[in-house]
């Protein structure tokens, strides 16, 4: 077999076989072929799609390029939430500590920021010391002792996936389904979970921008995770705005601990209560799912899943003085507010660009090499229909550089639309498949 | 400018701007945008298509990545082939001194053997001593001394496009139009002419084997030069069979003696004269391009332009004693000749598969680090649609290994078809296009 060959038949429309695609990802995976033909492989399969048996062959080389888990010894169930990604979604953060609270086990493997979406590990690394590169098992020894445990693939863990995943960031291939839905389930199936909730994003800040395109995501992830055995629920949820407040790594660690700690409520706590309350009753832990919302409410209100975070934040390295004392934490150079100069409504916001926004700050990689700045970000305070009062602050930025500033203020200027007259809100929950 | 944004402009079909597209050459050729990112461009690009305008800003792009001659000290005008490659292709060691000998200055950077087909440095490098690599001081001293000089792609000129080709070859992104036509262009243009005569071939022996696609590459070339203020004719010729009756180095520089010197006439003679007379017409020395090829006649039936070679090959290191006396070069220990069994006609050569003969021979590489025998090849003597008597030769070869004169006939035998009937002959001009 031949890969420049295999590259032509993907570009020229045919479908490959089980063999071609095992192939390039083994190959792949062992170095043997390099980085710039695998890109134009992804490209070529970005155009030119996936059949359902391609897509099915692909989870199936990416998930045996790697260790599959089981954690035998743990008799509780084991369940896991993935999102597909947005701006300022750290729901993951707030949700572990309150299903691990619950005797469920949460081994949840998270991924980096991938185009203009953050991702959970980079989150997790700005707290200073919190390790997310633990072996099988010290993974093993967290959850057991935690209840959860957060960690980024290991090695072993469907490596193809991880150099894959980090070579879509920056090619310009991230939004395919195929490749979407083998990326998530190659990682999911390994993790030996019994079932999973999926958090299916659509709107101007998702990687899907059209409902129907959301549908056939989730429709495809809970099929393939329920071929493979597993309970799988999927939620259609909105991301046309923000989800919460905060946009950076330390400042959405910041507001988990506002939501957990403090009791902050906003449309970031309403999804996560959601998202937990299914787990729950995934978990076999609540009788359906409105009752596993209730008990994820009382977990909250409790501080049990604020004093869990911090247990789970100890237990993987992490310095809890600075989660304690959040103003310990360096502060950004330079700090940008923007207030509003009329009484208006907020009506309209491209939330791909406020996403774009925070990478230019340096929340973010524009290349595989760039180094993230964790206090860089985005306080972004209204909802879309709220009212905003002359001089009333609409966001704040923060970087170390003012130039990367201006670039913020020049994408967040384009991307928010006001009204003299309120306009409707937005749904956060569209849709739930299973 | 984000690299990021442009792959996805062009994956999603959207024309990009003169700005983008600079923005990726000159980052790519400074090496700040790594393989992986132009890789995956280059796919977005060969699936999507680039416009005439993007066409022409790509060749731009790629042109000013390196220097640009310009021989402001010669007044006269400059002109110059290029051919998109073929079998037996030597015209360029032909025209050059019968254009130099009409004073037009003929100032031409070539190419070597690619795939199957030769290339003309190889070609020149066959005769002792003779050097292509020249400084572009060197280059200009060899034009104005003899108003033509044959040199090799120096690193000062258009670095975007080696750099970009080596990547194509790799990834499935070869057979594009755009990409094929700023990679030529962006050479041509370097060189400081006038006007550009093109010898696009179509057939067998051709990169392109549909006129159609030929045609496409033609109009795609004459369209950029002209964009770029320069004028150009393009010839679709027959690339069915072997341009000539000599494949290999030495023995094409042997043909063009023959053709030079001692009058021999066959195809490639007669698209010698024709590209000969264009350039004479585009070079203001002809009032037509008939015109053009009658004053080409007279210079090779004067002899003249046998002397200008004889003057090209001096002033650029070359022994003139070995063309003088052409039996004084080494020869192929083993000889193989094929005579026909019957009386019959050539009706089909699969010219391809003879350029492969001739590299199996030696005469080309088949791995990058292959050394050339210069001396090796084959001597082809009948056009399709020849009549062939009963023990006539039909092909001979030359070779210093037998394993290898083995192999050469085993593919010269399945490439040859033979009739008991006349079949049509080959149009050697398919087309001009201006």
């Amino acid at each position: 077999m031949n890969t420049i060959e295999i590259i032509k038949k993907k570009r020229d429309g045919r479908n490959l076989t089980e063999e071609e695609i095992s192939f390039i990802i083994s190959k792949f995976t062992t170095g043997e072929i390099p980085d710039y033909q695998m890109s134009a492989f992804l490209m070529a399969a970005y155009l030119n799609g996936f059949s359902k048996k391609e897509t099915s062959y692909l989870t199936k080389a990416m998930l045996y390029s790697g260790k599959v888990l089981s954690f035998k010894t743990i008799k509780n169930r084991k369940i896991d939430k993935h999102s597909t990604g947005g701006v300022g979604d750290k729901t993951s953060i707030i949700i572990a500590p309150i299903v691990a609270s619950v005797g469920i086990y949460v081994p949840m493997i998270s991924g980096r920021g991938l185009g203009h979406t953050g991702g959970t590990l980079d989150k997790l690394e700005s707290i200073p010391g919190f390790k997310t590169k633990l072996s099988v098992k010290q993974f093993e020894n967290v959850l057991i002792k935690c209840g959860a445990s957060l960690i980024g693939q290991t090695k072993e863990i469907a490596p193809a996936d991880r150099l894959i995943y980090s070579l879509r960031d920056v090619t310009g291939t991230v939004e395919s389904i195929p490749l979407v839905t083998a990326s998530i389930m190659s990682k999911k199936l390994a993790e030996g979970i019994d079932g999973l909730v999926l958090d299916v994003k659509t709107g101007s800040g998702a990687f899907m921008k059209k409902i129907s395109d959301s549908e056939e995501l989730a429709k495809s992830l809970v099929e393939t995770a329920k071929s493979f055995g597993k309970d799988c629920i999927a939620l259609i949820t909105d991301m046309n705005q923000p989800l919460g407040n905060y946009i950076g790594n330390w400042l959405e660690i910041l507001e988990c601990i506002e939501v957990l700690r403090d009791g902050k409520k906003n449309d970031l706590t309403e999804l996560s209560l959601i998202l937990a309350g299914i787990m729950i009753y995934l978990g076999n832990q609540a009788k359906s799912i409105d009752d596993g919302i209730e008990i994820a409410i009382r977990i909250l209100n409790s501080g049990k899943a604020y004093n869990k975070l911090l247990e789970i934040v100890e237990a993987q390295g992490g310095d809890v003085n600075f989660l304690l004392n959040t103003n310990k934490y360096p502060q950004s150079k330079y700090t940008f507010e923007l207030k509003s100069d009329e009484d208006c409504y907020l009506s309209n916001v491209d939330t791909y660009e406020v996403g774009m926004a925070a990478l230019e700050l340096g929340a973010g990689r524009l290349k595989k090499e760039d180094k993230i700045d964790y206090k860089a970000g985005i306080k972004f305070f209204p909802k879309i229909s709220d009212e905003i009062k002359r001089g009333q602050v609409i966001y704040q930025l923060f970087s170390d550089s003012l130039e990367k500033i201006e670039l913020a203020k020049l994408r967040l200027n384009n991307s928010l639309k006001f009204s003299r007259t309120k306009t409707s809100n937005k749904t956060l929950i569209k849709k739930i498949i299973n």
